[in-house]
């Protein structure tokens, strides 16, 4: 972390603050020059609040040099994490195809969808119990029984499930539960992210809608600094001025994320576009982008249940999808 | 709501959707041109799911005519919302200073700010108990303690408090708070904003940093379906491409949020700029735009204290702001 | 266009609007619910201004069922447009690999890279001569001279050249040019798209920092409007609150444009990133997402060469970027 | 402006980027710490490329300590630029009211306007000849023809006028325009900025939509660079998510930009919220906020006129919104 100081400022001052980063367990290096006072913090710096240092009186500005994720950060953890759920290995060199519908609706409906998504090669199975909505007066999801019937398709097909929380208190609900995920809405709601970092649960840990990286590589290492390491991100695209697409895939995220970061990265094509008709497309771009796989809404008869949203899939188009990128990867896999 | 039709789709699906809609409770007016087939759909379509219809394969576009928020819709509630705490009486012709620091730190410096902020002119306390930080390692607040001191301070000036909550686990201990703030993270932490619902509490609702005005009235409106009607709305800047400001203050979402709505609107000038200077200038235009009140993070010794932010004013600049916004209010207050 | 007219609105006033429709030579039709009036505006509307009719103070609100731009929409032109350039073809099935460096600083520069390119798979030359850069103290450019030197390097090479015109009054010296860019600053440069539109060249026009897909379809109406068909968009990545990359390449424009235009869409992963190490992984998604062509920043000494810029690779990095994005396509083309 | 090297890089390469520095005739403080090399440039380094510098391989990170404007800088130029048009001064402890129709129709029409405008308490008449229009089926505006009508409106009025220009090549048709308007799309067109930085007439210069202050400032460089220091800066919002306005008035600009740069700050709510009923309260705002001016538009007839915005005010409103900006502006005089 470089400090630079004010011109001008009284050398208490400075003294001041040097005890103080001191005090934190830290090195300093200070270099005073004609130009301008800049002091160095050498150390683990990741406990350092920043923003207390930014609000100095003779502070004129505050660069982070080394990130303030530790668990998370490539840096000390050179090699890709690999999340192993049941016989599925997420990360890696591996690609992962996670489909289902977007809510639970019955057991026909799931097991139906869980079945045709497994012959397609879907290696995990979502569904939506609790929903997000945001109108009070939309559907909220079959909650706690919704779970149940994920656990049907999952007796019935093999395939691990992945599902939302939207509360902690719901924490014990989810104990068969192979994945927790974590929605966009959710994605600072730090009481959650702690409470998950007590579970020994793979959490997959979607981006906030006007969230930068940095913000969910910290949201990351909320649930990484309580213990448990399994953390699966996913890129489902951000709020812009762009209104032809409901939002837009940051499809750059993932060679970003790649640098940033050892945990696996997931891209979510259908949240992303919010049309149906690009999926197949935004999943070939995640497969060239390197993701580690993708997570698609897909249903049986988009086209005519009342209750399926216009970013679904048939089953048909995405065995396509896999066929597609699994092809694109194999195409770039030497090079 | 009207519902376009695609071109060409056939009799028995447009009777589907009309037979449907009408098992809603709603009637339909069918209107079919040489141009383009319309329905629109009369009756209370507050509940309506508008993504269910515009998935259907036969919809080109779905337009609501009425907003999709009813308990906080100025049109069925014409006037002003007033909501009273303690003495203080806050939306109307009311406009209300709640001030304080950024976090509770100890009994000494929340008492010492609420008597200063009490003298300069404030009418409610804040202070942060539970913080939500972006790094784990960063300070969470003293959580339950923190609660303890604001109600010392409470004892000891009279001013009511306003302290956020992050997770509805929490609830009982704001039993004594006078108003429960919700962050702008946790705008759409649904199962928080039901649990807030059913409880008979003032609460300051933060709009989120990417959230749109209609989605903040639906997340008012998630409160308000419970029965809890004692929503404050707070403006606290969005996120755009601009770094110069931590944040975009959006002045117009004042003007706007008047029409839309009944409930109390407030400006978080600190928050909206995080820079102190700009403070009693933002605080001015919240006035001048009509706003219902400022909150504004107020801390005894901003320029030495460590544990503070660079968006804190002291308790003259305080002071001065409360005289300035009130005379730009009386200024105003014939035309 | 669809007009909801405001509940009780006088009569002759929906009359005056009417004789005004009528008058533009569009017919009406007319739906007198109990719900809402309704008119359908029948015709050509590509030449009504949708703001004049919002403005009406009878008028609730317009739709546009038909885009307003004619010339460059996909409805009336289903077949891809392909642009010939010399021997090269960009649009429909092709891909078409734009290269070069940032600025053109030198014969001897121009001329090494354009043999680099060349022999790595490049079938237009890129180069800047006139630069538009934020600061007035920057580079410029060589201005005429740079596109002297283009020409030179593309006798040496046979590529043909793209390369910036930054003002109508050089358009003189671009008679040589054989596609000519118009950049994402100038994107609303009305003028000069009019005077564009009046020659025979191949535009590359880019997409505004902060413009909607139906915006820069516009822009490309304003060069069509005027004679000129031969119009290749181009996405260069959008202004978002990211940080990590410069901008946020939308790659789901590449799709959305496909169904919307007829035009070739290509992809400059250079400007979108600002990072010379995604531009390969970028070129890929673009390949993948159904691009027609990538234009990539090139330079022969980029670690060493003042004058250049983080986010240009070298012809080495280029020539497997090309193997990649070939090997993509092949690898959907069946599916 | 300070160069962070990466770890471990060569002593002959920093000593290369040294020397390189030095021949722009600055001076360098280099300071060698265990922790990492920090390159201090001292001298005017406002014409430094800071691109260039940032994409050389041994450089981590570059960080302006000084910002790369000094014609428009506060710093060198602490008080307040005043622009005198006619008899009115822009800039200091004025307030300007600029007042006219969005576009210039007939003699009738603006003469009339101006009158009324003049009557209400405008400075200046503002009045769009050539209009940058979306589409190119819009209107387009009377073009040199509205010129002349604002001149007759100025001769009779004795307002000076305002007029927006769209190429450099119109610039002999603005001989007689008192102020010359750069549009938000062109606040990038740098040849028009240099074109006009060797005029001496005052240009009001609105900020792009999607373009940061900073960039609004290196825009107004261009044109001081040129000899011309009249430029008047006017925010006129800018573009975000939020849809109910059609823009998001960026309040927080006007004190931001009081302490970046000593030219006059005009607002412009028309644009802004694209809505006339919000138009007196965001000038309310512009009042408090301490802008030296507004710009609106006003219409004699708006709710009739077909070719009138939704964003127009009448002239009464247009006085009342005088008034009221007048008494706020005393309402804070003292404080």
């Amino acid at each position: 972390m470089i400090i630079l100081l004010k011109n001008g400022v009284e050398k208490t001052q400075v003294d001041n603050l040097i005890n103080w980063v001191k005090s934190q367990g830290l090195s300093v290096h200070l270099s005073e020059g004609q130009f301008q006072t800049v002091l160095g913090l050498i150390g683990d710096v990741s406990g350092v609040d920043i923003d207390l240092i930014r609000g100095l009186s003779i502070v004129e500005n505050v660069t982070r040099v080394s990130e303030p994720y530790k668990n998370a950060n490539r840096k000390f953890h050179p090699d890709d994490s690999v999340i192993r759920v049941g016989d599925t290995k997420i990360g890696g060199e591996n690609f992962t195809f996670i489909a289902g519908p977007c809510s639970v609706e019955s057991k026909e409906q799931i097991c139906t969808i869980a079945g045709e998504v497994k012959a397609a090669g879907a290696n995990l199975l979502r569904g939506g119990a609790f929903k997000p909505r945001t109108s009070p007066y939309d559907f909220q999801g079959l909650r706690g029984d919704g779970i149940e019937l994920l656990l049907e398709a999952k007796e019935l097909t093999g395939l691990p499930i992945v599902t939302e929380i939207m509360d902690l208190s719901h924490l014990p609900l989810f104990d068969c539960v192979d994945v927790i995920q974590v929605g966009a809405r959710n994605m600072q709601n730090m009481e959650l992210l702690k409470a998950l970092g007590k579970t020994d649960k793979p959490v997959l840990l979607k981006r906030g809608l006007s969230s930068t990286l940095k913000e969910l590589l910290m949201s990351a290492e909320y649930i990484m600094a309580g213990g448990n390491s399994k953390v699966i991100l996913c890129e489902r695209g951000i709020r812009t001025f762009e209104t032809v697409t409901r939002n837009t895939l940051d499809i750059s995220a993932v060679p970003a994320l790649r640098e940033l970061t050892h945990l696996p990265i997931i891209v979510d094509p259908s949240h992303a576009a919010g049309i149906s008709r690009f999926v197949k497309t935004l999943s070939y771009t995640a497969a060239a982008a390197g993701a580690h796989g993708v997570m698609i809404e897909v249903h049986n008869d988009p086209q005519n249940a009342l209750c399926d949203g216009a970013q679904s899939i048939t089953p048909e188009e995405f065995a396509e999808t896999v066929r597609g990128a699994n092809k694109i990867r194999e195409a770039i896999a030497g090079g």
